[in-house]
């Protein structure tokens, strides 16, 4: 349960959006375009910068979910997203993914902290325009994420193997959000189950 | 101009949200609801949170425009919005909305400094649950939106005094996304203009 009484029980990020209805949908649908719209970056490398931007922000139910969601559309065991949060510069990752990886990281402590050479080093790493912005963009909606998750104190799933599930399905279905009928369904669902 | 070539010349995060239509739309969905939607905090009071989180970000941009904004809601010259960033405890402004305004504060840093005292000492403030959810989430949506603007060296406006019809423009008309021929006739004039 989370600091507020919604009413809700789900997990993380779950609980908010089914709370409230109008800033549910356009955080989902922010997220859709964000992870699953149009980007020159694969699936896999968006929720691999958003696992890592939530594990720098210390945001346990973002960084395994979308963690898993990054295994899910690699079909990695979750060796890779291990490599990557140990140390960026030794990860199996292209050189490309690297310099936007670090640029995430700039992101995450402040705006301020990103200068033009991080641009240029993205560039010469072989990233557009597009994939900076993109990268940008993923790492600050992330600190956005991370902290309406934690800075309301949702609960965390029952068991670490139940990310994994969640992120097939993330990867499948994206971040749509239910219609109303729907969600009522699915709270009707849990309170029948605890 | 940002650090990466977009091809237009707007000040802030106007000049990203015009760059690419699906996420300029998914983040302008976001403000408008946050900003404009359904919740019980005045407009003015919002826009102070977004203001108050951006300073604290140290984001000119967004400090100045939602500042403005906050004025053009509260009919205000500025003065309350400095006392507000000069000292909560002692600004004129409710004791709701002082606990409200520590809240952002504490999210700004993170959202693991939130504490379950904190959420309770807004209650006994007179702050719904809704109401602290809302605090949460536009202080955490600022610190995106802060990181998106500074993240990728956006430019300000000419002069300080542009910030005033800004803030008046979107007292009155919110954050709507333009329509494709609207933000192409806007990229058009701006320039002829320079």
């Amino acid at each position: 349960m989370a600091f507020i009484q919604t009413g809700i029980q789900q997990p993380g990020i779950l609980e908010l959006l089914f709370y409230k209805g109008p800033t549910g949908k356009a955080l989902s649908d922010l997220a859709q375009t964000l992870l699953h719209g149009p980007s020159t970056l694969t699936l896999g490398e968006r929720e691999l910068i958003a696992s890592y931007v939530s594990k720098l922000n210390d945001c346990e139910f973002c960084y395994e979910s979308h963690g898993a969601a990054a295994n899910a559309h690699m079909n990695d065991n979750g060796q890779l997203l291990r490599a990557v949060i140990s140390n960026v510069d030794t990860a199996p990752v292209s050189e490309k993914m690297k310099s936007l990886l670090k640029i995430a990281a700039k992101v995450q402590k402040s705006g301020r902290e990103m200068k033009a050479e991080h641009v240029q080093a993205a560039k010469k790493a072989g990233a557009t325009d597009e994939e900076i912005h993109d990268a940008v963009l993923i790492a600050a909606a992330f600190c956005m994420y991370n902290r309406y998750v934690d800075g309301l104190g949702t609960s965390l799933p029952k068991a670490k193997a139940d990310y994994v599930p969640m992120g097939k399905r993330i990867a499948r279905r994206g971040y749509k959000y239910p219609p109303l009928f729907m969600r009522k369904f699915v709270i009707w669902m849990m309170s029948k189950k605890n």
